[in-house]
């Protein structure tokens, strides 16, 4: 099956917004093994939308997937000339009236917004379960036109509940594919370990996506049904964390603070974070994570040597003669927040995040980041390249990183 | 003139990356009074290739701004089939040829890469200072195919740097923006306020965008040059603003925390801030502001009523009586943060982000944000609807206008 994706719209000719709905559908509809060759824009102009929908269907398109342009003003026109181009009438939709005349209950409804429930004769009707506009499905020779509305919240969920089952029996295959999510290993270094695993597979494919200090690990395997294609992913995905062992941190939509947050409650732990370089933004990738108060008890931004003196008791001598941006310090201020917060785990960063402030023996990037648990305290010295936002992104990981591994290993030193 | 913007790149098609390249272009060609009807993906694929540029001037463009797939591979044929289709042959361009060895100096380059140096002879040559593959402007006939690479760090300022100077001149108008930036005024109120001078603009236009907790207006001139925009710019812009008065805190690519660091610096004023439901993400807004530390001398994460007492001064009879989200907790936590660092202000944060901890009296949403200064101390009791992150990033933003209102008014009690 081939589909072409056409977004209706002058607000993304102009640039006033990221046509984001084409990508969402490109994604869905790889996933189900369509083939998509050309995604169009196009304003809502009735000559440019009667060509755009030909010109699809004339390039070997079994499926035009048009979004936007279904509301009620004259200028949405997507649903009108979707219609002309397939020779229907729009007729009234009575559910579809209903519903809108049950949305507005007790408020005044515009009175063009009938319009929405008009509705091409003989179309298969999408409800919108989010908002006023209904989506709709026509068909002729073999030939099928589906009408999205516009706004994202509107369109994805209608596509997920009522396009992909109307599409899911004309396709032959579906694509489905599970991500490994790795940390403190470089893309280059995963490709090396994991070149022979990757040459040998067809079916689940492999690819390595670099992100901001982690990579991702897609399989992807084509089968008639998505439990076909679980079972096919499998085995490859199984021995590629034996391959890459603890730098799997999760998978799909975990993320590397929700995996800390989630094996310091599993375990018991709790932690307190002082932060200089990274200026909260540690503390707060780990808020973020629901239920992250259970474990944190307390994140200290200490910029000023008094903050670190006071607050963590990094003591005068250290810092005059290290400097705040010192291993020694870092020791301290990750030693002294544990100290004062009754924490299990101290974690704690200083360094430089420019765009001012480096010297030729302390450069922009210099980052030293320490946890300090009941044993020990860990430190690791980094010179992170970027901008002072990606020195930040980069310290976090790396800081959540160390204190995943504190806290996997903290069972065993307690 | 008119353009057809076209992006290369299977990539797109398979929905593994957003176009933002589009939207970029789109709103850059919008500047320059530059029309475009249509946006158009296709992969990288020689015939679709020289169908998509037969197409875009079929229907209408004098220009097509092609971007992606000048890489070194096979795979790419941007460049190939855009010679192809002007009937120009590929020659090495020596100057790319010496920048691309320059690139490499000291490493081995993938000889492939001598396919990035191959240019349609007769082409304007668009140098890549972020990357090794240069762009390039062919013409034949009074149309114009504009190629320039995918990466958006490179595509970006290679259109900036290069492809405006080259368009300007065949342009009779340009279109220049300016955006006001508004915080603590809602989308409604802030349309009703400025309706009459609205309703009587036609140049300038003007219009507002709602943002998170924040509203911007652009006023958008035509003019034959960027200059004689701006003056037309002028009044209708002061006018709004003499309407608007404080709520105006910056514009363009002013940010508020942005603002409120400018606005300490420049009036020697120190902050301290004690965080609870915002989680480090208020500190966080500051320090991404270059030289921030100036001015932030701490800010403390306060989760346990521990640290609220031991690091804020927070008394246990106000934590019993009126628990840990109140105001008068909030109150002291401002109280206490400032008087402990010794900064100017204090201002802090307490409330229930989500989604869990809510009660009938004190619901999820519900956030306390104080303001401490030498005379006083303000608070607000603030409802924010929204998920965690969305009542995270509304208590931030109101938390940063409260500390810009007081730090304009610290002059006058000091």
């Amino acid at each position: 099956m081939t589909a072409e994706i056409l977004s209706v719209g002058t607000e993304i000719l102009l640039g006033d917004i990221l046509n984001t709905n084409a990508r969402f559908l490109s994604e869905e509809l790889a996933k189900l093994g369509v083939n998509v060759y050309w995604q169009t824009v196009v304003g809502d102009n009735r000559g440019r939308l009667l060509a755009a929908y030909g010109l699809a269907f004339e390039r070997g398109a079994d499926l035009v997937i048009a979004t936007g342009g279904l509301g009620p003003t004259e200028d949405d026109l997507t649903k009108e000339t979707a219609a002309e181009y397939f020779g229907r009438k729009l007729v009234l939709h009575e559910e579809s009236w209903e519903r809108m005349l049950a949305h507005f209950r007790g408020r005044q409804m515009p009175p063009n917004n009938k319009k929405q429930a008009m509705l091409p004769e003989g179309a298969a009707v999408l409800a919108n379960n989010n908002g006023t506009a209904p989506g709709c499905a026509l068909e002729r020779d073999g030939k099928m036109i589906v009408l999205l509305p516009g706004p994202p919240n509107e369109m994805e969920p209608m596509f997920l509940e009522s396009v992909l089952p109307l599409l899911r029996p004309r396709t032959d295959h579906v694509l489905f594919s599970r991500t490994l999510k790795i940390v403190g290993v470089g893309e280059s270094q995963a490709e090396i370990l994991l070149k022979l695993l990757m040459d040998r597979q067809t079916n689940p494919t492999m690819a390595l996506y670099a992100k901001t200090s982690e990579v991702w690990l897609r399989l992807t395997a084509a089968a008639p049904d998505e439990a076909a294609a679980k079972e096919l992913i499998k085995p490859a995905a199984g021995e590629a964390r034996r391959i890459l062992g603890g730098s799997v941190y999760g998978e799909d939509g975990d993320t590397l603070a929700g995996a800390v947050v989630g094996l310091l409650r599993q375990r018991g732990l709790t932690i307190a974070l002082a932060e200089s370089c990274t200026g909260g933004a540690l503390t707060s990738a780990l808020v973020d994570v629901p239920g992250a108060s259970e474990a944190l008890l307390e994140g200290l931004v200490t910029y000023s040597n008094r903050a670190k003196a006071e607050l963590l008791g990094v003591r005068a001598e250290t810092l005059e003669k290290f400097g705040a941006v010192s291993e020694q310090t870092a020791r301290e201020m990750a030693e002294g927040v544990r100290r004062a917060s009754g924490a299990s785990i101290g974690a704690a960063t200083t360094g430089i995040a420019g765009p001012g402030g480096g010297t030729p023996e302390k450069p922009v990037g210099l980052v030293y980041i320490t946890v300090s648990t009941d044993g020990k305290t860990e430190a690791r010295e980094c010179l992170f390249a970027g901008n002072r936002r990606k020195i930040r992104d980069r310290a976090v990981v790396t800081a959540l990183d160390m204190v995943r591994k504190a806290a996997a290993g903290y069972s065993c030193s307690t």
